[in-house]
């Protein structure tokens, strides 16, 4: 694998994280239980577009096919797409969807915050933007975790079964291809170790605060994004998503 | 009718245009034909959304019963919404969207412009802040009747569609209410009639030039909004978007 194949294909994973993740939260897009959430989750929503935007583009760009952001998005089947799992869990109720984004904003936080030192000129920018809009996203689920943790009983008890269902997910965000090794080695991506390390004291931290638990999952691990193997629902994810351009794929309009 | 009901009916009409405008518009979240249009068109649901929050919390607040923007988004039934009809048209095509958007950004950049002369000050810190927003909205709108109405022979027949179904919503924009002509001589709100030829002057300019027509209706014009006669699309539109805090009144998370 070449290095440019490799950066390819990274740069479709985090599109793809934050691209698959944007259309979950979308689907709250007015179906909130107060106008505030749903202001807030749209602006969240909007924010991961914006980022699969950059990243699709430059994807396209280091391509030698070329494809642009839409082909990318509109035009890939299910097997192609290289998000982690965790981003296309359906929502459930809210405090999945809290959950959910919690688990991933620390991710990304920390995943930002050292892609700035990469040696990808490209990174680096993405890395700068994008990093003021996931530190307030992740201000803002840290703040739900704990309200809705240390809540009432019912909001508590609905954290924890978000937290049980999710946990499993989560291994995979930290995984390591082979074309990654490489781009770590050159610099152009940080050490998942490291930010993996600091994603566990981070999210154990707020969880215990949260009056919540880390469930047991007798060590069972979900994966199968990176090679573009997905969950049931990433089918529906996509009809949804590709159906209008691909019925009128000329519809510039 | 005293001047604080006749505000307060003011402020529910305009609060109810924004929240139902944002809900058809956040109907195209994750589903529009490019990434491009998707985030614009939902940044603009926000813009709406964010306006309907100032307007509504504003109403309750005027209001004897003094109910939060939330029990007047979520508690009221269909005879009590004050929306005019256009905002609650099915989004339909990306064509009629657009022309929906455009008809009423014109309507509420030119009221927005003239309120900040109100005599109300809350009116006149809304209409300031609220107009740089709309401004947009209107260039945005504007931008895509030219391209489209002046497009290819597919996308400008879309529009002419969309002009022709519209264009009987229109007039409803600058009825006056009772309580309306009170506020009016009073100064907090403006004379509609001026709005409306400022509207028209635009709206006829932006149409010719965008190579469409103004169709001939025979006079027919659809209103009944302000009273509380909704289309049949509104049962739809509220069921949506209140299931969810109906469902669990108390659950404040």
């Amino acid at each position: 694998m070449t290095g440019n194949q490799a950066l390819f294909e990274y740069l479709l994973h985090r599109g793809d994280n934050a691209l698959i993740l944007a259309q979950r939260l979308g689907e709250w897009c007015g179906h909130a239980h107060q106008l505030e959430s749903d202001i807030a989750l749209t602006n969240v929503a909007l924010d991961q577009m914006g980022q699969a935007r950059m990243l699709l583009t430059e994807a396209g760009r280091v391509e030698a096919k070329g494809r642009s952001e839409d082909d990318l998005a509109f035009f890939r089947v299910e097997r192609e797409f290289r998000n982690a799992l965790l981003v296309e869990v359906d929502n459930g109720d809210f405090a999945r969807t809290i959950t959910r984004q919690f688990l991933f904003d620390i991710f990304q936080f920390h995943t930002l915050k050292a892609l700035r030192q990469s040696e990808n000129e490209f990174l680096v920018g993405f890395a700068t933007k994008s990093l003021k809009e996931v530190t307030y996203h992740r201000t803002l689920s840290t703040d739900w975790m704990k309200r809705l943790g240390d809540g009432t009983a019912l909001s508590h008890d609905k954290m924890q079964d978000a937290i049980n269902v999710l946990w499993e997910y989560t291994p995979e965000l930290f995984d390591i291809t082979e074309g990654d090794a490489v781009l770590t080695k050159a610099g152009i991506i940080p050490d998942m170790e490291a930010i993996k390390l600091a994603w566990n004291e981070e999210v154990r931290s707020v969880i215990a605060e949260a009056t919540l638990e880390i469930p047991n999952t007798l060590g069972y691990e979900a994966r199968g994004g990176r090679i573009g193997h997905h969950t049931e629902h990433m089918g529906y994810i996509l009809a949804e998503m590709q159906y209008l351009p691909r019925t009128m794929p000329e519809a510039k309009w």
